[in-house]
């Protein structure tokens, strides 16, 4: 109860103003207090709900799911998250919706939020075109909110786009402050985000633009890794080089994995598709050039065939600190002799770490939660102590 | 507040004996006092959650929904009202279910049904099978719970069907009785159900039918306009006559847009599929002649291509009422240059009317709510009067 | 009440303790007083139900379900339970995830389970398999838990495997524990488990099994009877023959399907597929030889229609007890000239125990219910009564 105490203080102390009623896509547009309460809050929800509390804030409404890419792992988080807090989850399956009988965003977003408080979004497929997307719902919903259509504005998580994917990098970052005892024992350690070889084409930039985008904020040495022609978005280098600077921590690239692994804390190792090329494909996909698009990713595998040897072996890992690196992966990954022949990381590797990578990913349902909590609560601190105080069982307890 | 005890009282005088425990199909099949109480219960429910006041009268049992055909705001619209009452939402996915294994509708129909108390049907594809469906579901459950397999017995909402539309109808007259102050107002005032060109071809006359059934109802100056050819069903023509003579209203039909426009308060203007067209292709369908359903839509797409001066455009608006009809549709609406090359309305006349269209459509939750609520109550105004000194909170507030 | 009070009094006499934080899944894996406990559960559940007393035992959580095989009954079994316990239900559509991307079983079912208290899985398609995933899938979350990544540890109930149905077979037993007054009144009753023509190839062994396997624990005189070639396993053939031997009741095998009816009490009667054949489908699944799934298809489609013989028809059900045998199917049931033209059952028998089988099927959700109230709480008899004396309103009451 301490250690909740010390959360609701913690976050009764960061000025969340401008999150109420608001939206979170990439982490880049929220200040350093906003980060933080949104991590303090998804630990105090996780402490509430670790003491049988329940969370729940509404006593009915809806969650809306909308997933324009496969998911297992994200869309079970936002289920969770919604069900935490006493929301719904509705899923917009847009197979099975009009929406081809095409009509506009501004329609559909608006149609699907009459008892929405929260939306959810994934839509990492396409430059640019994932974070359109997700703006034109918001300018949708909280114009529906202001002119008398829906009674309440529903708040937008960002669940992936093309350029971040804030409620996985958050996830992250909860789960190394929770390890290293401190967001403050961040400063100075070495965390490196490679590129990995995997079999499978064109993964999303994402993860890799938003881990560098997120960790040196904290005064971490972050290196980018990746064979010459991987380079992620300029503008997302560039977040993480005036981030750097800020944090009086470091930013640096290389095309060398072993000099990135070198005496590392902390790997995270992915594949992604080269930046250029995912911007070819939008711009034949805006053409509707499926030729065009297939082209393409024979040109991507074969040129992705080549780096076979970027991977996280056991080899690579006794490069870093103590041969002792914490490995980190958002999952699912592409593992050496179990889910592809040649894969991002050796299975022993992998298993090693699995119990690590499995907490990891437990955080996201909280930080997701801790999103929307953040954007309905004008005084988060004290709704927090309010469901403490209010003691309301998840499960019932045997007298 | 007051509008909520004003509203209680009106429905505490409405005689709703037979809406409880029975089912909400066509409007035709409710008299005046049924309609009525369904529309300010939905006002009701809307006014308590607008004051974040709970509506659950349910702590759990499901809401099962089976949409024969696509749909984003129905479906929305139904879960919605289901979550607002308390119950969730089950979606019977035919095809990941074993119906095709040759099963019974009364046996699906009470499989479902062990702990639900609402089914939400969408049928409006063939003529006649919809509505046979329906009952055909009603019958199921009623006979189960009767004989004591079902403990209580789920109520159906008519989600469309082929001949009605009762959600649509129900909530485009809650929108213009808002709008003009008072059912009372309606007296007089000339709505026109006009056919309009769309590009795709066989759209459900329910709507159009849904529309003049109920309109004529309340004294309106009902027009009915379509090219020759486009007749809808004759039985519904009868209601709509015989509802314009007990109302003091009037019902009329035209061959003539411009006629029809012609100083016109409210204008409905939807594309729809000629009734004779859609029982051949009904009978086509019984015979399980696709061929022949494919020649037909051939026909039918040539026939409709004759059509395309059928539109919503602004000329056409400027012969309404001082050039300011109320523009109304079930949403979504072929635009003309935007969603379709050619549609059912020009693109600045949808845009000037957009707000109000999304107004007409959030009445529709409520509307569904309603007939939930008055299938489970006997006395609805005695229960709101309780929802409202619960005084649950929807949302949890701030201290 | 005292229904209750004689249930929850018998439930605090039975040793539950292994089924605190277990899994359900075969019923030979439990004991008497395990099964008995089960169905008292599940008995005093629905007289809770029937009295309007709400058995919402978690405030949140979910229930994921993992259908490999299409389903209606047994997903909405499942959904019902789930939600009369307060659990949202949330599916893994295996189609929409990323487990084509290769992640392992033990990862997925972590992924999914962080706030989930229940899955229910039906995996029943190939001999071994649907067992072995269980298993997996409860490793995975029960050393998860464990090891600190699952706050709780979600329990798994087993709708359906390759070898037993124990969902079903439980609901079965209360039904005849209910037609007949007790479970005492179960001894040397004949119940019948005879396979019966259908044109559907393949269908699982699971039901033939679980009424064998579980009918002889009471002292039933069990009779399997099927064609020649149309074997079960012959490790539940043993179980069956132990259970016969230790609860003082029968167990004997039949080609001669009306010797099998003769005097019977009870008749259920059902198609499925050869063991050895479908060991063999198993076989050349594991090699990824499709053709030779499609050739032993066609092979054993030809030997399935030699048995057209094997149905219950009006003569057939004449030769049991007093010709009036109690007819059961788990459904849907294919029946002789309305889902088949040669069937497993005669129209007019099937629709003089219409009645009686959906009451049959009446009993699974709460067996479900049963099944995750036992793995939830140390002391289900205190709980029970807690609820009664919570007596919170499942639907509210009107004043």
């Amino acid at each position: 109860m301490a250690k909740f105490n010390d959360l609701v203080a913690n976050i009764k102390n960061l000025d969340t103003n401008k999150m109420y009623n608001n939206d979170f896509l990439q982490t880049w547009k929220k200040n350093d207090a906003e980060i933080s309460a949104t991590l303090k809050t998804a630990d105090a929800l996780r402490d509430l709900r670790e003491r049988n509390i329940s969370t729940k804030v509404f006593d009915s409404g809806l969650g809306i799911s909308i997933f324009r890419d496969n998911s297992t792992r994200t869309r079970f988080s936002f289920s969770s998250a919604c069900n935490m807090l006493g929301l719904e989850i509705q899923d917009l399956d847009e197979s099975k919706s009009q929406i081809a009988h095409g009509e506009t965003v501004r329609e559909t977003a608006t149609m699907i939020s009459f008892m929405a408080d929260a939306i959810g979004i994934r839509d990492d497929m396409y430059i640019g075109k994932g974070t359109d997307y997700m703006h034109q719902v918001i300018d949708a919903v909280k114009g529906s909110n202001e002119d008398g259509i829906l009674e309440q504005r529903p708040n937008l998580v960002d669940l992936q786009d093309d350029e971040d994917h804030p409620t996985q990098a958050l996830a992250d970052l909860d789960h190394i402050i929770h390890k290293y005892g401190g967001v403050e024992n961040l400063k100075g350690k070495k965390i490196v985000m490679s590129w990995a070889y995997s079999p499978s084409y064109g993964k999303p930039l994402s993860v890799a633009q938003s881990i560098i985008a997120l960790m040196t904020r904290f005064g971490m040495d972050v290196v980018l890794a990746h064979p010459e022609g991987y380079e992620v978005m300029p503008e997302i280098e560039d977040i993480a080089k005036k981030n750097a600077e800020k944090s009086g921590g470091k930013f640096t690239k290389t095309n060398d994995m072993k000099e990135a692994f070198n005496d590392a804390d902390v790997i995270y190792c992915k594949s992604w598709a080269p930046f250029k090329a995912m911007q070819k494909r939008t711009d034949l996909y805006g053409k509707g050039d499926f030729d065009g698009i297939d082209k393409l990713e024979q040109e991507l595998l074969q040129e992705n065939s080549q780096h076979q040897d970027w991977s996280c072996t056991e080899d690579m890992m006794k490069l870093t600190k103590n041969g002792k690196a914490l490995y980190m992966h958002p999952l699912p990954a592409d593992i050496t002799g179990v889910s592809a022949e040649k894969g991002e990381v050796d299975a022993s590797v992998f298993d090693r770490y699995r119990d690590e990578l499995y907490k990891q990913a437990s955080y996201k349902p909280y930080v997701i939660a801790a999103m929307i909590f953040l954007s309905k609560f004008k005084n988060p601190a004290t709704v927090l102590k309010q469901l403490e105080a209010r003691g309301q069982e998840r499960k019932l307890s045997e007298e």
